[in-house]
């Protein structure tokens, strides 16, 4: 009865001695009945029981009337009884000393107020006792290696590496049904409902010590506690990959905040960040989420991204160059000791260059001797073998040779057999050899790229924000004073001379400035500075200073300056009579080639994110901008700005 | 022996009465073994002789020694003899009046100079004799409906509606074989190889009017003749969809050319423009390609971009909701009448708007009541049919119920049945009837968008360029007299003046701007012009004018711009002493939020063409533009610029 402590699934119920299900029947069709097949596959491994008031028993099951009758411990009970009846059943089970419980049943909050008031008489349960719960409204899981099905799926998982976490039911399904037919199986397959209590995090917490586990595939619509979350994936992200697909790219955007940070810094873009922070893989389609969970399975990873590109078609190899380039991968620059091995047994009129074509009648010596070489050549990070059925080199004969190489894992090396039926036999093969296989370039190259990103988080992924140089660290003590004087005004917005000041401590160039209080003075401020000059009205009361005339732009000349300083202030006072006028900022024009942006602001399940990116008009057109979480350091700020558009044009 | 005329292939070609295959014979693994047994498949249906000089027969066939000695009169020779022999076959071809040839062999420019000097006598009959050519380096082609098989491939494609023109035999041998297992069948492949005679606007004019032939499939590296492909394109592209697949989008934008507008449009971009113009279907990868190939068989197309998404998970209608806006589609805002007709029926937690979840336990008759309310539904325009395997409808009952609606062909109906072992039957049912089917609802939704744009595309097709309004109308003759002025004095670029005036004559807002000659006439129209000014040398001897002071920016006051008047023809005069000064051009400052491109140039297989788009410093990295084609109306013209995100910034 361990349990790995408060923030981790008690043991037993992931992995139990005695299981009960609530809700057993033969009824045909039912969800029961499933569960109960299911659950018995397992009967050899653990005692299983049934309980059902109005059911003698159940395939040859006795049946219990109640949870509270079984006679021995039960480590796990299973819950498939309708929703109203399930908060006296978790009552029963904490009663009866049960360690977890996995709550089948929908008719929860999906269904409205009732729903959640059931919700909340389950959770006063579980806390009332301690037992963790799976659910509701989710499939349940299974653990193939020990023989527990707790789902009433009615195809049963193929044992394997990789554990599988989704959060639609619908989902799961699908994927597991994939999975037969690609060969892939599984270490754990848990659906996690409407997460009233198991979440994300407790599950790769458990996951990242589980030894049958090697990589861990996510379908995430909500994190759950983010906290746990990214704790337990930077605890285990690199020595088991985590990839995940997050739906919901528009759902949350769409709901537009104010602010430009706010409207762009979009939920999806704050949990792309996160998986980025925490060294998950994030990957955008059904598809890939496939493709990386077979090829992460894999315990090598790209040093690179320099692909050589190996195939016997001189089409899927121009195809794959647009897709290299496409996904930010290189070709490789093949080195003359590499063109000259080429070059001694390839036809004199190969291609000379990645994409290597081995030419419509390349053989599986052909092949062979190209992949050795490619190995061999210090320039290759990594492979794509392209065969298409055509000349002397047979699919299957071709496909067990590169296995042979694959298996040394020397390289990754990804293969597509291109076509169905006359390579049907050969893409079995790859599957049972664990060789990572697609059935077009892109595909291939998309999965590379992945796992070539998976690695390289992994160089930030411990990276700790280090002290400032000295001479870039700010005098904080005079800006937290001032931020001080700031709260205390109850302002929510700097000034434009304090933003300045800001900036200036950290050693960001501004335009030459002074904050003036009369006529004079800004006109010594802009004979100083050099025309044309911004004047800009410095009240803590105004924040849109634009709109009521509190911004007056290019003042071109000595002469003007002072009726236009005027103007200002007179604007300001008739828009809002009772501002306290600190005076006016003059400001050197500065000619901009670009503007950017940089905020900042909380979001709802990870707390404070930064925004960096291309401001100015247009903002919301050009959506280039990128999202981390803070603290950064110098090389994960540098990182971030990388990923936009705008730094390369700076730069 | 009747010729459609120059421009397409001969008749007898593509549907001969009697074929030869020179270089029959019966070595195991060789290609003219297949070729021979492959033509044979056709026996009953034409003649077929053999042709090689070392046989006597070769499965049953007698040998002849030559094409010269076929006693009949024969259509369509089929070529498979080493390179260095082809010359002299296609002049015995031309001279026994064999109408057209297919030239399997490769060895030619593909190797290198011997090659080309072997292309350019096969060139020399061709032309003597009127023969058409297919290939040389190519597959050959399939007419399955005449049971013509002029391949080597190991597989014979299935008859259907499909004609399938591939540059790549790989690609082709590839598709083909996937086509197997996908139940697609064709009307015609045919594999292009060098295109020495017959190319992509040759067989397109041909299919155009080939009774089999409902949608011709392109996988094309290089257009061949682009006015042949442009008008045949456009005068079949409405009735016979033409999906394109066009690899190569870096090859050529690598070889960056000098000025921005050279270096941005990239021969990738000027097709996708051709194919756009001509109502040709781009496509970005194999997949689509094949899946499109499927779905524009039907005959009824999208009437808009709103989909009704109908699942029974909620996790694959989030996904299908992101993929939808991705792809530029929308959701439909389900109208009171279809949210009550849709809550008659529906559990009352449904999800009460678009993606429409029937959740888990949903059966055949929440599905098909469901999809026949949509259909009455005038906001919905398409369908995208979702299921899970999961609940109590069986995917092949469901199947067959969505099979019987989608028939009636009332609005495009696409279905993606999830996961695969479970839903393999009902796939094949889907197969079977047509009715498009994918694995993952970002196939199907990108599939649907394809459709959608084919659609849109047919109303710009046939788009003529209308004469602009009286008033937009520009006094052309002066501009044409300015033209000739700087034609006649060897010029390339326009000054800064006659820029100004081209502008203002088409409407184009300029900066306030005067040509003067001295210092007084400057100091006059910068005070008319208001500070600050720019200042640019106006001279046909300098183009360049930054890079040698001829330029400068923010004069800010009157006391300074005599000094910069004098610096700036200073200047001038050092960098190069023999320019002709017109004069200096004084233009107000203007404060730009947005910089555009426009910019126009030749390519090479195209012609002209124009490109929109966001201008300035950064132009390569933002890489937001677009092309077209001229002539442009005013409607054409939009919506290049709608294509482009600065558009959207500036509107």
């Amino acid at each position: 009865m361990g349990s790995w402590g408060g923030n981790v699934p008690n043991r037993n119920l992931l992995n139990p001695k005695s299981v009960a299900l609530i809700g057993a029947t033969d009824r045909e069709g039912s969800m029961g009945l499933q569960l109960t097949k299911n659950l018995l596959l397992g009967k050899d491994m653990r005692n299983v029981y049934a309980v059902n008031p109005n059911r003698e028993n159940v395939l040859g099951l006795k049946c219990f009337p109640s949870i509270t009758e079984v006679p021995e411990h039960v480590d796990l009970a299973v819950i498939a009884t309708p929703a109203k009846t399930v908060p006296e059943i978790v009552d029963e089970c904490g009663q009866s000393g049960v360690d977890g419980a996995v709550i089948i049943s929908a008719g929860f909050r999906e269904v409205g107020e009732e729903g959640e008031r059931l919700e909340d008489e389950i959770n006063q349960f579980q806390a009332k006792y301690g037992l963790r719960i799976l659910g509701p409204n989710c499939l349940g899981f299974v653990r193939p290696h020990a023989g527990l099905n707790a789902t009433f799926l009615r195809n049963n998982p193929k044992l394997g590496e990789i554990a599988f976490i989704s959060q639609s039911g619908a989902l799961g399904t699908a994927i597991l049904d994939w999975a037969v037919s690609t060969h892939v199986g599984f270490s754990m397959f848990a659906s996690l409902g409407s997460m009233l209590n198991i979440d994300f995090g407790d599950l790769i917490d458990y996951l990242g010590g589980d030894p049958y586990t090697k990589s861990i595939v996510l379908y995430m619509e909500g994190v759950g506690s983010a906290r746990k979350f990214i704790s337990a994936t930077r605890g285990f992200a690199r020595t088991k990959p985590i990839i995940v697909l997050k739906p919901g790219k528009y759902v949350e955007s769409a709901k537009a905040a104010r602010s430009h940070t706010g409207a762009l810094a979009g939920n999806y873009e704050v949990y792309d960040a996160a998986f980025k922070r925490c060294g998950a893989v994030h990957v955008d389609e059904i598809e890939n989420l496939f493709n990386c969970a077979s090829v992460l399975d894999s315990r090598y990873l790209p040093a690179g991204p320099r692909l050589a590109i190996i195939s016997n078609g001189g089409g899927p190899g121009v195809m794959a160059t647009d897709s290299v380039i496409d996904n930010g991968g290189k070709l490789v620059e093949l080195s003359d000791e590499l063109k000259m091995a080429l070059g001694e047994f390839l036809p004199p009129y190969w291609s000379n260059g990645d994409p290597i074509d081995l030419l419509g009648d390349a053989d599986v010596e052909r092949y062979d001797k190209t992949i050795r070489a490619c190995i061999r050549d210090p320039e290759v990070d990594g492979i794509i073998v392209i065969y298409t059925p055509q000349g002397t080199a047979q699919p299957s004969d071709l496909a067990k040779n590169v296995i042979k190489i694959a298996e040394k894992k020397l390289m990754p090396i990804l293969t597509v057999w291109m076509g169905e039926k006359e390579v049907e036999e050969a893409r079995k093969l790859f599957y049972t050899n664990n060789i990572p296989t697609f059935s077009t370039p892109e595909q291939a190259i998309k999965t590379y790229m992945y796992m070539y990103k998976y690695k390289r988080n992994f160089e930030l992924l411990y990276e700790t924000p280090e002290e400032l140089p000295v001479s870039l660290s700010p005098p904080t003590s005079h800006l937290k004073l001032m931020i001080q004087k700031v709260i205390e005004e109850g302002r929510t917005v700097l000034t434009p001379d304090e933003v300045d000041k800001f900036l200036d401590a950290y050693g960001i160039p501004i335009a030459e400035s002074y904050l003036v209080k009369n006529e004079d003075e800004a006109a010594m401020a802009a004979s100083r500075v050099g025309f044309p000059v911004v004047l800009k009205v410095v009240s803590p009361d105004i924040v849109h200073k634009s709109d009521i005339g509190g911004v007056i732009l290019s003042v071109n000349s000595a002469d003007t300056l002072r009726t236009q300083y005027q103007n200002l202030i007179e604007s300001v006072r008739k828009a809002v009579p009772q501002a306290k006028i600190y005076g006016v900022y003059v400001q050197k024009t500065k000619k901009f080639n670009h503007e950017l942006i940089l905020g900042a602001r909380k979001d709802r399940d990870f707390g404070t994110v930064i925004l960096f990116g291309h401001g100015g008009t247009g903002v919301e057109y050009f959506r280039d901008f990128s999202i981390a979480l803070p603290p950064l350091n110098q090389t994960l700020a540098k990182r971030m700005m990388e990923e936009t558009k705008i730094y390369r044009a700076l730069s």
